[in-house]
């Protein structure tokens, strides 16, 4: 596994720029090792029962970020981040647009070497679900 | 340190599916890096003050995995697992059998290659507590 | 990245034990990978506006170590928590000294082999904010 660390700078958004370290290493399969920082707004979507429409949340505040884990790879990422609130309660869900750092956010990305992360519909959940695959190397034929 | 990363589908019980890939992949010192999903139920245990009756609580609704952190090896596993209800609050505690997938859960597992993570009783504590040792190579005699 | 794990034993201060591992394994750039373990006791900063004075909050209580994630260098540790109470509701922040063990903390920790973790004063933010540099070999002059 290797490891790549960065910190984000105020005014960032959390998922846009998860998506962009994503492109710009050219990250095939890698997951969240650490994150730590804070937030000046959070939006996450609620978990929700099969069939019901999308819930979100806005929390416009000051928030610690006390987790964040996931997955990242050329077909998106699956990111999920819980939140202190000013009297310690936490907060949390599903990563959306819309998350802005505040201060600071550090984080440690770490790549799998020889593993690829792809995303295929799974008619049983209605989601792109991760499937993880060996990586193929760049002279190989494209997959069928 | 090597990376493994995992799929699991609706329904799975994640502590017995943690246990089995424990077995299957015959990890003998890994952790948790990164785990997100979603249950449908989830079992655990709450923290108590020593010599206090073990306690649980169950939560039967849609739930986020937020975090899942913890120790995995011949020995058993220790894992803690945090949890965003409808409402974004979170709820969290050590990872019980009966926690069960909603959509989906995507683990990636960090694998020691020269350690060896053993559990012996800690009168101390009254637990079989983690001991960090180095791998013993598979010719070796057993430890006495 | 290589990864070191460690058990902490009961009245243990989470944060200076971190700092002192950080120390004695002479890490240079690190980050925490997984943590479980318990607390008597929690101290926390609580997240705050710009300019506002530092808020700390403090728990006494059974507690579990739900997520530890965080950098680790030369220059100081940035590290947050998330805990579970004895009904299961999460509370978490900034790790201040007076985190203490109640039975068991187990770390697992990963070093960066070729990067360094600095600490610079941000005008922008008033904090030593982390910096990512590549790591520096011993022969190396040093940086003017």
């Amino acid at each position: 596994m290797r490891a790549h660390a960065f910190r984000l700078t105020p005014g960032t958004d959390l998922r846009a720029e998860l998506e962009r370290l994503t492109q710009t290493h050219a990250l095939r399969a890698a997951c969240i090792l650490s994150g730590v920082g804070s937030l000046t707004r959070a939006h996450l979507r609620m978990p929700g029962a099969a069939g019901d429409p999308e819930a979100f949340a806005t929390f416009v505040e000051p928030l610690e970020i006390v987790s964040l884990a996931g997955t990242l790879g050329p077909d998106g990422l699956h990111v999920h981040i819980s939140l202190a609130r000013a009297d310690g309660a936490c907060v949390g869900g599903h990563l959306a647009p819309g998350c802005i750092v505040n201060t600071t956010a550090e984080l440690v990305i770490g790549e799998l070497p020889d593993t690829e992360f792809r995303r295929r519909l799974d008619p049983a959940t209605g989601y792109a679900e991760l499937s993880v695959q060996p990586r193929r190397s760049e002279g190989d034929p494209p997959a069928s």
